[in-house]
């Protein structure tokens, strides 16, 4: 366990440095670490100006430098130092102005002085400096030179993609969104996290299903992505996990889709309520990631997601206090191996039929002891019990649901009743 | 909102004293003060022997006056002081008899000494007189003159009838009861907040629905309502709403429809929900007025109550403590007030949908900030929720209850998203 | 009450000392006494090694004598002291043993020292003894002498059976099986119940249903039954039930169908709640008796269970401790009146329709009040209540469920209703 762990938040900490935005080289480079585990990640380039159903790909933000020189020739809030430091999407910017036509373009957040917030402006056009409010009440009057070296052109929107072909056409689809500067929980976690199943995906001897993996920038990214592919994702997918917020320590945490029983909705939570009992259960109205393109109207596909805890429901959200301390290798590997056994289930959920009536004389076949005493084996109770709904008309995750117990754990059990030759696959 | 308060306290002041039983001239009196108010009310009278599905309509009583005189030969019991005194459809009597006999014919509460009870009996001839315990058990014994100038014979049921035509043939109907003599909630208030209603609805530049308004006695009225109406009833209703009990300061109450999720029921359950979130939430086991005959089998319509104080649920009611004090202009604003919103709510009830795919771009159309920082208006929270469920297949009913927030204060937001191209009515 | 309530314990005591095993003397010398309360009961052998489903009929197994020869000469755990002491199904022996090698063939709950478990070995050929833990532990070094004179031969497999036809072909089903030795809840009470339902419903002057009851040893006897009639089952059958654990004073229990909404769960449950409220709803995960077999899939029997004290859920379970204090007159009265509840709502089942539109006019009929005070005795609300909801489309069980009152409560206001012409039943 704590190896993958500790897999996941080395990748992390290489990440955190890079300057992300919704497109430019900071997204590149990013996707580049993540190709380092699973070279077959694929990159996609868009164009600046395509249209994507009701927008259209935005202009390439890169930015060098940017820093302010306060009265005392002092260098204060360095792009260098922290990232957050500069508002996403700032345009170019080399002039000295008073502190108080400075503080029209500060951003600070007064209840939690010490945290520099993450603002940014994609689709407008202006310039501004986050920073700690403690900082923000030191500055003295006085004439401040503002420099923002960046520029904003026609470039791309970059992506990255990753098909890992199955038994069937069938498709399990996981989206992850990499666009956000040094912060951990909120979004480096997601993307690692992803990198992660994809290659354990990647190592399985046979998959059933196929699976699309993406890694894309959030909201424009998930449009730009369904806007080029939402037929055959309408058409083919089983379940899909946007997959965010998915490594800190404390909670986890469930959202599901606007439909809210699909196969997907139904899997994760069958995991987590067994293994997380504790968990929150969120509603579609507290969504707030790309799970709103995933399930708009007329989209409608089965997406949600598995995560620690949620954006917006943690006091480091949006700031500089999302760090590598929130996120933790135990945390990372919960939510991983939350996600894992939630693809298990997903691998084994097929309906299922018992083959002969009544219950199936067990004993002889060594399934069932032939000494009748007052304890029953836990194994035992819950193979007959499987067994008891395996009516034809109920999938398997239907049936773990009914016995409490999720699919992931049945796995064996189900393996041994076929090889008895009392269990079947119905035929539909 | 007071005004409108104190004008209907005011009108409940003007009607309170008349005689009213479910026939005769103090039926037709109280109609006509409600016609001051709405002169469309039109007035209909069916002849007694008119045969209606299990029924007949009754003989029309009146009364002049009655009384009793005690043995001291002191008058007692004297109807013009209040007409509570006389049960409903007395026959004449003009004799003298002992305390004994007398007391076959007295009715009181033991339980409240203090009060009058109210008392009918509409389809047995009988007569007798009703009187605080208090007073039944000062009387001495020795001979009493009992006097009941009244008369039942054939002549009319009277109701009043308002159609006030919308843009749809579809209906939105309105029922409430005129029969109680000298009692404030059961039954004051329901005709009085109705006759406001109609009012308000009268004064609208436009109507969608059509509203079907009518004024009966209880029971008989609607068995005649129906027996003459009902297929078109049928045909026609979209909600319909039994007005009773709309008139104290104490709870806000619900009674659902037999079927208990039509979009009567559905509507009014979201404001009350939303204002009043501790209503008291009825069950249909707990009907007791005219939703009885709406409701019957092979009738079904979609009629439901709201109220204040409910019918048997509050310790004043059907006795003289049901008075003036017991009904204020505050008490009946607020009925007044659910009513007026549960009705808005239907008339913006439509199946929408989103005219994009994904989210659409708001931002552009000055409908989204530009700005990405953690706070997020409530307003744009609400206008995303119901863009989010607005799929073609909700009623925006049923968006506005999936998002806890009420159809009535989404009328802004929905025209705004119609303005900006991005919701339509869905052609079904 | 008691009277039946006692001659079930009176043949209870009867039956408690014979030795019943699944095939065997003592199955078919229990049988006898029941078909002394009803001869009708019918005999039926089924020969060793038919095939049934999955599983064949075992051999029939006999015992005459048992016990064991202590170091010291003494006689112990003797077969005719307590018919527990040998493990059912133990095949013949007699040789001198260790008591090292004795503890192998020696069964004893070290949680409950005082009590005898009881053990059984139906398919794998082996011998064994059961003994209170505090007897084992006295048990002192040497050689001891085992004996069991028994046989495990081919025979048959004995069950009762009793058809009472009814106006109807279509079914209600009881299934009791009385193959456990000396114990009393589980299971003497089923069988005892079961037989006292069978006398009162064969002096029942008419039935509407044919009754189908069996007397069975459990799992295989089931088995038998199902694999010879099960399609004659499915296609008659209304309601089921698995007569088990229902004699003893302390819970009222119930075990749902699989399915778990059949009529036969819905008129349980009714019964249960009304007279029972604190009855323990367990579910079909808490099964463990014949309703393995009927609710198998592909079987599908609307079969659930009416307890008192469920199998497994009290702690005289399965052992010596399970008596005739245990259970009581009182218990097993208990437990045959929610039984017999449950049959009568069966029985007046039906779809029923009101004949008027709107409420009837009931007073003219005697069968309302023609005074209208606030007072509304009980019947009368129930009355208007069952009515209100007679629309041709539920069954009275529904509408009793919905007014909260169980059928068997309404059958006379039925009558009434229907003897005045404002009820019948509905043309399906």
């Amino acid at each position: 366990m704590s190896a993958i762990g500790i897999e996941m938040h080395d990748l992390c900490r290489k990440l955190f440095p890079i300057c992300r935005s919704i497109t430019g080289q900071g997204f590149r480079e990013s996707l580049g670490l993540l190709r380092e585990v699973v070279p077959e990640l694929h990159v996609v380039e868009v164009p600046s100006g395509t249209r994507c159903f009701d927008w259209e790909v935005p202009k390439e933000w890169n930015i060098r430098d940017a820093y302010i020189v306060d009265p005392d020739g002092i260098k204060i809030l360095d792009f260098k130092a922290s990232n957050l430091h500069v508002i996403g999407y700032s345009v170019p910017v080399d002039k000295t102005i008073s502190l108080e036509e400075l503080q029209g373009h500060l951003y600070s957040l007064p209840d939690q002085p010490e945290a520099i917030p993450y603002v940014t402006s994609y689709y407008q056009e202006r310039w501004g400096f986050c920073l700690s409010d403690n900082q923000r009440t030191e500055l003295k009057d006085g004439n401040y030179q503002v420099y923002i070296d960046s520029d904003l052109k026609s470039g791309a929107l970059t992506y990255g993609e990753l098909i890992l072909p199955g038994d069937s056409s069938k498709e399990v689809f996981l989206s992850t969104y990499l666009c956000h500067p040094s912060m951990a929980n909120n979004e480096l976690s997601g993307p690692v996290v992803t990198t992660f199943i994809a290659k354990w995906l990647k190592a399985l001897q046979r998959r059933r299903y196929t699976y699309r993996i993406i890694v894309i920038p959030e909201t424009i990214g998930s449009i730009v992505y369904l806007s080029k592919h939402y037929v055959e994702l309408k058409k083919n997918m089983v379940a899909g996990f946007n997959v965010t917020c998915i490594g800190d320590d404390r909670a986890y945490s469930f959202l599901p889709s606007r439909q809210g029983n699909t196969t997907a909705d139904q899997a994760a939570r069958q995991v987590l309520q067994y293994l997380h009992p504790d968990y929150i259960n969120y509603s579609f109205l507290d969504r707030g990631s790309d799970e709103r393109q995933y399930c708009s109207p007329g989209i409608d596909l089965p997406v949600c997601s598995i995560m620690r805890s949620k954006h917006r429901a943690y006091p480091e959200y949006h700031t500089s206090l999302d760090d590598l301390n929130l996120v933790t290798p135990s945390g990372l590997f919960g939510g991983y191996d939350v996600l894992q056994k939630t693809i298990l289930s997903l691998e084994h959920n097929e309906v299922l039929k018992a083959t002969v009536l009544g219950e199936p004389q067990l004993g002889r076949r060594g399934l069932y002891p032939t000494l009748s005493t007052r304890d029953r084996p836990v194994d035992i109770k819950r193979m007959m019990d499987f067994l008891a709904y395996c009516d034809g008309r109920l999938s398997s995750i239907d049936v773990a649901d009914k016995i409490d117990v999720p699919l992931y754990e049945m796995i064996g059990i189900i393996r041994d009743l076929k090889k008895a030759g009392v269990l079947k696959a119905a035929e539909l």
